[in-house]
């Protein structure tokens, strides 16, 4: 997906010699580290090399959005985080800020006045995000994940002409409430186990459709009951799938409707008092018959369930604030050892005994990053079974290593870090809810991965 | 170094938004899967996305390199690795084939009539040779790595005009014998610990250099004893690290003499028994009095200290071969249990059981491999910090997921994977090797990788 682009925007060059611009060196002085290799060109060196090379360097476009999202966490996010985990209370400020640096519209293509952040630099922007207040990104990604499904996903899924037009008509609207009124979106996905049926249609497995839609006159009337709905009574709207009563095929009759948080029949019940991710406020959803009308549809009706079967790279997009999660440890465990965090110590004396754990730390952090950058550059509607399976690996990479660095951050700074002062537990509690999302948990994106590697025979090598 | 290109050469267009050509769509069509996203493109959908993005898919001439090597590795090396394994015989057939192939100059410059392949894509297609025989991979990696420290390594590092010139002759005639009369190259690195002056100087760490050369008219006098020489007496040449007697700093001294195999004074003796790696045949070599011409030196005197200072990444390609060899024992892990593989038992019936397995394994794999070649994707002289962060970390993850990988390929095969019928033990036995090879053993990178993590303050983020 993020891979095809239209007329008028930037042909993609990879094997492109052609494009070749003889004698042009723009290409490298964009780079940190080239001194010597210029000055050997600059001196008549000849370097054999064939085209363009593997790549995972950011864009100079992703990087300003990345230095634009650091600024926030760290300048605004991260202070506010402690108050709002004790309280688990939504992030309404950091939203605010959100809205002043027009990242409501983060994923809005451009056209309609967004910033037209595709996938992949969606995921690099909330990477950054995390470092301020996991609780946060993990909200923002469900806003996001909503735009796009909604703009450059849906346009790389199959669809008939006249639904395409409508499509667009109604994501014209919606998209200018955001830029323009800043409303955002929750997406209330999941069920209760013991209520709902549980789909055996969807390749992902594990999604269930209790929440039902009667099609009336003009609407829907939808009934059901979400849990886990995180940004729950504080997002103006909530992207729900809903099932269609009727007798078509499963799949198209798959909703994902517009619910206004104020919609008469729509409640938010229940506490909300986790182990981690509080600021998420992720309570339950009573949807009682609720109408919406027909403008209602986020998708066109069955692209809800296609989508998930065609991108199961979605998934994937939490990851990301696990992994800035995971950094955000790294580095202030670092601060802390070395005496340059508020309030920290001063620099440990027994560092030759805690300098193989921060190795550790760093590799794990390396690891699941290059994986999950390198799973990200794939993600494309119908990608190949290689990268769907490497999709799996590492978002499984980054739901453990999360825990493991995390944990490994308070061990290694030792007693104090074990107090709510510092940020550390915050990060380890946080850190627990990376492998519980469904629909890839822990289990399934493992059981998935084994099946298709045994099912399918040999791998990609 | 790889990021280097000289004029005539294709630009690096990441971030070239100028070099649009706009409607040009052959960038999409080399790429798998992208049926529907070309269809949403052709059917007039627009999708947002902004200039080159992060990529980690190999070119079309990388592409062709590899399958080229794939299939000697496939077809000549595989069957002929368990007898070089038994006998511990150096694979001289393999080595004709890499010469017919004309894989022998791989990775020298074409305009001596080489294929061109710089350090990544030479990596890339170590990777796939490893898989027919690691140790043939191990042993090749000694000779392209000569090839391109003699190269676009040696291209890309400070040198005076007059020096240069002086190297572009003796390279040309070294890269002549390659290419015409099927030269190839040792590496006799290492020292034992008890002899030998143990460099403080190398930032790398532990190269020792007890091999000394006195410098006498038109060219040297060389004493020493190595040890662990892979190709030991089976390669024409050994591009030989010695020190120059002398009082000038230390790296100044630093000489990279070619020594041919039978010239008087060299000998290999001893036997070579090991668990693993067999077929690299790394016997000892000592140098008695040994003479050779000025015209020997592979590198200008210094160089090579310097080399390894200012491009550590040069360590990594070993992990290429072991990075192959996972993957093998992970495809043929899949090849047993399925019943594809020759003499394996009928489908398992406990498959469920094993699966969880072989999850672990692909998992295993992907985040190796995603690292690595993020770091190769990075390899330049004097790279920045993180880039070397990231290059320990990739060795050091693969060091030891081919250990866990080839190892659970036995145990999840069951116990005939224990008979040296099938290839599994071999591969464990021959993954044994990559953490234990200097100079970034596992302990020595791990230790350099903190060290630099609490030195230098907050590592990138």
């Amino acid at each position: 997906m993020p891979k095809v682009r239209p007329p008028g925007e930037a042909a993609p060059c990879r094997d492109g010699a052609s494009l070749s611009r003889p004698g042009d060196v723009d290409g490298m002085v964009d780079r940190p580290g080239l001194k010597l290799g210029l000055a050997g060109w600059l001196t008549g060196a000849t370097v054999v090399s064939r085209g363009p090379l593997m790549d995972l360097q950011p864009s100079s476009r992703q990087r300003e959005l990345i230095a634009r999202a650091r600024h926030l966490a760290r300048e605004r996010f991260a202070a506010r985080a402690d108050r709002h985990d004790r309280d688990a209370a939504f992030p309404f400020e950091d939203y605010a800020d959100l809205r002043a640096e027009g990242f409501l519209g983060l994923c809005v293509p451009e056209r309609y006045g967004g910033l037209g952040a595709d996938y992949e630099t969606y995921c690099l922007v909330s990477e950054q995000l995390a470092q301020g207040n996991a609780s946060t990104a993990l909200t923002f990604n469900m806003h996001c994940l909503t735009m796009l499904m909604m703009g450059p996903i849906a346009d790389n899924m199959a669809m008939p002409p006249g639904q395409r037009d409508r499509h667009e008509a109604l994501r014209a609207a919606k998209y200018r409430e955001v830029v323009e009124d800043g409303a955002f979106y929750g997406q209330p996905h999941s069920e209760p186990v013991e209520q709902g049926e549980t789909d055996t249609t969807l390749a992902v497995g594990g999604r269930r459709f209790g929440t039902t839609a009667r099609k009336v006159e003009g609407g829907y009337v939808v009934n059901g009951r979400k849990f886990f709905v995180s940004l729950g009574g504080a997002a103006p709207y909530y992207a729900t799938p809903a099932i269609r009563l009727g007798d078509e095929p499963w799949i198209e009759r798959t909703l994902y409707l517009q619910i206004p948080k104020d919609a008469p029949g729509v409640s938010f019940p229940g506490e909300w008092d986790p182990m981690g991710m509080r600021a998420t406020v992720s309570r339950d959803m009573v949807l009682d018959n609720v109408f919406v009308a027909d403008d209602a549809e986020v998708l066109p009706p069955g692209l809800f369930g296609a989508m998930y079967n065609a991108f199961p790279h979605l998934f994937l997009s939490f990851s990301a604030t696990f992994l800035g999660l995971m950094q955000a440890a790294y580095d202030d465990t670092l601060a802390y050892l070395t005496g340059r965090m508020p309030g920290a110590p001063a620099p440990h004396t027994e560092i030759a005994a805690k300098g193989p754990a921060i190795a550790e730390m760093l590799f794990a952090l390396e690891a699941a990053r290059a994986l999950y950058y390198r799973a990200i550059s794939e993600a494309q509607v119908d990608a190949p079974p290689e990268a769907v399976q490497r999709a799996r690996a590492a978002h499984v990479t980054v739901q453990r290593a999360v825990v493991s660095v995390t944990q490994e951050a308070i061990r290694v700074c030792g007693g104090r870090a074990f107090l709510k002062r510092y940020p550390f537990e915050r990060y380890a509690r946080d850190a627990r809810a990376a492998a519980l999302m469904r629909p890839w948990t822990q289990e399934l994106a493992m059981q998935q991965a084994w099946e298709a590697a045994l099912g399918s025979g040999r791998a990609e090598r």
